[in-house]
């Protein structure tokens, strides 16, 4: 562990996105759930965030989710917080509301206990950007984001990290026009080992 | 260092004001800037945040201040972003925004380059509540908040964390209804001892 509160590893990762999004002059807005602020947290651990971070909005109750990054109300009832669909629209809409070139959001259940039926360790990730809609291979239900389905292991904390760290690993392959080798990222399930 | 990334007594006091807030069915809203996700992060480490925490705003670019926080954009214009009153100002908006009982707030320089004139380490952070109008002991201006400056020592990671601890504890302190031997919140100096 760091000073910073994760591992180098994930360090290195908000440091990669800094620079590269200094060097394209283009700037990042993030919306959490489960991550309660440690994306934003981790991203502006690093000197000259400010550059690039326009700043965030964790909107842990559910309603806030509608209210301030503008969620469908109604997939909210139906579908529940913990859906693919939610982590898109909180990227899309953190993206407008806080006027940056990239959205990233983040929702899932860190546990202790389960949330909306679903079990601790789901969590969904998801990016949105100035040219997602030409990446079909991305889409989801036709809408333009990129969002990853994740099944992850530990306790809420490790929870919690593999999260930060898997979307700003999500924005950095976008960023760095790399895709993972487990083809439509919305299927892709990763096992957090920590 | 704990896998929650801050000390074991700055752990305690995320614990402890989520105990005391949901004995007393209060919920609380963050505003950050210097901290930047992190008061955030801490409080949502606590299992069963969740029945306490609305959600967080950092608003990072100084304009976010104003358009999200409610911020008065004259004041930004005149003071900058590190000054008692926009902290003021920060808490109550986001207190407002995220339909809490309770808002606290952080805004200051952690480095590693001063900000708006002022140096490193310079740091107010405020609590806005239902019940603080009447408190004229800690009124700032004449309007109701607390706000605490602070003159911290240390490096980045150091200036937030303990821009973290200070924050979640003139909150704790808040409720608890105690108050410092310093006099006013408002003159409070500390030294960061980390």
């Amino acid at each position: 562990m760091t000073s910073r509160g994760l591992p180098a590893d994930k360090v290195r990762a908000a440091d990669a996105l800094v620079r590269l999004l200094s060097a394209r002059g283009e700037t990042l807005a993030v919306a959490e759930s489960l991550t309660g602020g440690l994306v934003a947290a981790e991203i502006t651990s690093v000197p000259g965030a400010s550059k690039v971070f326009r700043g965030s909005v964790t909107a842990y109750a559910t309603e806030l989710k509608r209210d301030v990054l503008g969620v469908d109300g109604t997939l909210l009832e139906e579908r529940g917080a913990v859906d693919p669909e939610v982590a898109r629209q909180m990227a899309d809409g953190v993206r407008s509301v806080l006027g940056a070139d990239w959205g990233i959001a983040t929702t899932g259940v860190a546990g202790p206990e389960p949330q909306d039926g679903r079990p601790v360790g789901t969590v969904y990730v998801a990016v949105s950007g100035p040219d997602v809609e030409s990446m079909r291979g991305y889409a989801v239900g036709g809408a333009r984001g990129k969002v990853a389905a994740l099944r992850l292991n530990g306790d809420r904390s490790e929870i919690r990290m593999e999260s930060v760290r898997s979307v700003l690993t999500l924005l950095l392959e976008r960023l760095s026009g790399e895709r993972s080798g487990n083809g439509r990222a919305q299927d892709t399930e990763q096992n957090g080992g920590n």
